[in-house]
């Protein structure tokens, strides 16, 4: 069995990792994306589902994914709440609560575009590797509106 | 390292602990369905995310949210679809394609009420404990008709 300090710092590192996703993505830099996400033998079973969207499998399929959402959002800021880890061995699981601001329309040198919200439920599987923990599936679902939340009761 | 035998059993164990989570929603058995989920010390950070829903978290909160969709639908089942396993120690990651037969109206002697079609996309997390592969996280979002798939490339 670990010990609560070599479980702390997993703990530790899978959000340091989950953090570096997301600030990979807003700063629309698919270089430092590539490094988040897995490679070598996990490279091929790396899974992807975006808010709304059928699953994209495999490496070079989700980093193209992303490309195109990159390219097509002009702005992307995510503040995430209710963020969980769980570590077991070799593997993480962390589920949060993305917002997301999101900007459209053009930005141009008379102003920004608009900016819009929105909330995605999300879960990041990571997988330890000799180079730190990967990000092996990520799989973020919208919260549409008109569902009512069991939540409160 | 787990040998080659002992991983396809647990790949085995863990598509049956799939297969029954399903057979248990499609019978609307509440009491299966609380065998297959997360209890102990697992119950706690138990996790579901129905489409379009915010999450549900802990066991009694889920096993109610299922509850009520239960209570709403007279009919429902489920065609499962690229379904990947992904064992590692102590944790399983499920992935699938939901595709969903439900009931919708009143089902009444003169004839039943009318079916229709859905996909989801999900993530399954399983977690092994003495009585065998439970539930641990469930998250399954919707596939939204406008958004275009880039799984074609």
């Amino acid at each position: 069995m670990a010990g609560a300090e070599e479980v702390d710092l997993a703990r530790a590192e899978v959000l340091a990792a989950n953090d570096e996703f997301y600030a990979s993505v807003e700063a629309g830099d698919l270089e430092r994306l590539a490094s988040v996400w897995a490679a070598g033998d996990l490279a091929a079973d790396a899974t992807c589902v975006h808010p709304g969207w059928p699953s994209v499998v495999g490496r070079e399929a989700v980093l193209r994914s992303f490309a195109l959402i990159l390219a097509n959002s002009p702005y992307l800021q995510f503040f995430l709440t209710d963020v969980t880890v769980r570590v077991t061995g070799e593997v993480a699981v962390v589920t949060c609560t993305e917002n997301i601001l999101t900007g459209v329309g053009e930005d141009t040198a008379e102003g920004g575009g608009e900016l819009t919200g929105g909330r995605a439920m999300t879960v990041n599987v990571f997988h330890s590797t000799p180079r730190g923990w990967v990000l092996w599936l990520h799989h973020s679902s919208p919260v549409l509106g008109h569902v009512e939340s069991d939540e409160e009761g």
